[in-house]
């Protein structure tokens, strides 16, 4: 066992572990977040790099392990969060990097990672304003697909995505990944498709259904002034016909060219900004750092 | 040595082989072929599913080698692809489950792969007409970014794909993979900067760059009857001034949000789907299998 903890620096107050052995029990725990049935028994889930720590801590997720590389002992930013996971009573470890690869599964990890509980929000709380977009997934199945999307979803200024049905885990390392950093900032609702059902019924939201019968220019739709539900479906199968039916209407996206079809995430985001095209502008000064990826 | 010809079926007119061995050097090369050298130095690549495959044959690529599991046997398709590739010169082998799950480094392979030659357009014979839009990618690093970029440019009926400097080879598994088969349907053209510096200056098509410094709305630029280059930087730097200096407009989209940005594919979906709004309708009826996946 090569963990002892450490007392000897003012701001590590407490409880920093040092730690250098794969086999020791705590990080057998973190790197078990790989798998759903780990996530789910813990309510918890692994994100990388220090910025995205940073900000997850600012918008109020509950931090439970803060886990950073040696080398970065002594920084500000670092030692700042250190202090504030041991007020909150989570655990801080200082790890070499054979640990922090091993955690990742990455060649090149984040010097920085923790983990933090899970938080969805509820359906009964979802009450949409007019000009809320809210994007609906139904069966999603690949993580990446989910993450750009949540992303996408963040950049369009969208409300939230609800995740309806056998909808892949958001929290999964792969999805977290993809959203860099938007699975802190968008509402996240999981949600059966009964329940779906139920809610929009009652809610009344224009639901927005890509369909590949759809007979509407997605163009073409009034999305003006509304609050709107843009309903997406499986990569494989599209949306099915329950589902299909609870459309106020069936959109596509006009297309040309050999391809099967457009990517679901390429087609989310396609008709996001086109739902929420009233909404946006270059008001904002430019050069916010804003880059592709 | 498990290989050897085969005679015995009308079909099969001659070279099939048999293959069940890991060690057989065909075997070996082309599982090599998931090296950027391996395909550089042969000029060929490798592409997944029967349907991929017929298409790439009638839209006039030249097949190597076909290469089918034993359960295919005697399917019309696959026989008839079969005929096609030795008629030509190619190589026909039937292997094992565990050969094809070891070839494409896949658990559920597809049951029919094939090694093609790649091809390139020139950049001399690239002539654009008014509505023609290219894009244009400067130094792309993620595989299925570029992947999922061809299939868009397809759907969105983009005349072709430039890509400059070091981008990615649009040849790998991944990409290949993520192009859903438009691989063979959108020309590609590999330039150096200066060679697209130099020919955007002489041929004059518009371009409109994609840049964290833009400050015009990408909604707001005059694309129609005008042929378009839509320029796209890396994925974590941008366009550099080299580039940027060439375009007629830099253009941003208007995003909100937390995230840092978009993804790299979602930007240039939302661009070209803006770049050719004038010449994308329903014209064509619906449901002609276009599902987003």
């Amino acid at each position: 066992m090569s963990d002892h903890a450490t007392h000897n620096d003012k701001v590590r107050v407490g409880q920093v572990k040092e730690i250098t052995s794969l086999s020791n029990p705590v990080i057998k725990d973190i790197r078990a977040l790989s798998m759903k049935k780990h996530r789910d028994e813990t309510g918890t889930f692994l994100a990388e790099g220090l910025k995205l720590v940073i900000d997850a801590i600012e918008l109020g997720w509950s931090i439970r392990t803060l886990i950073y590389a040696k080398g970065q002992r002594g920084k500000d930013q670092v030692e700042k969060i250190a202090a504030l996971t041991i007020a909150r009573g989570g655990l801080v470890l200082e790890v070499s990097d054979k640990v922090l690869t091993a955690i990742t599964r990455r060649d090149n990890p984040q010097a920085v990672i923790a983990v933090f509980e899970q938080k969805l929000a509820a359906l009964e709380a979802v009450r949409m304003a007019p000009d809320d977009t809210w994007v609906a997934l139904d069966r999603v199945r690949d993580p990446g697909n989910l993450g750009t999307i949540i992303r996408t979803a963040d950049a369009a200024g969208a409300a939230g995505v609800m995740l309806i049905g056998d909808t892949v885990d958001p929290f999964s390392t792969e999805t977290v990944r993809a959203t860099m950093g938007s699975i802190f900032a968008v509402p996240l609702v999981r949600v059966s498709e009964a329940e779906f059902l139920a809610w929009s019924k009652k809610a009344e939201p224009l639901v927005v259904g890509s369909h590949l019968k759809g007979s509407v220019d997605y163009r073409s739709i009034g999305y003006k002034g509304r609050p709107v539900i843009l309903l997406m479906g499986n990569e494989q199968q599209g949306l099915p016909d329950t589902l299909a039916k609870a459309c106020g209407k069936l959109a596509r996206i006009p297309q040309t060219g050999r391809a099967d079809s457009l990517n679901l995430a390429i087609a989310t985001g396609v008709m996001l900004f086109e739902a929420r095209r009233h909404l946006l502008d270059l008001a904002e000064p430019a050069a916010t750092g804003k880059t592709p990826s």
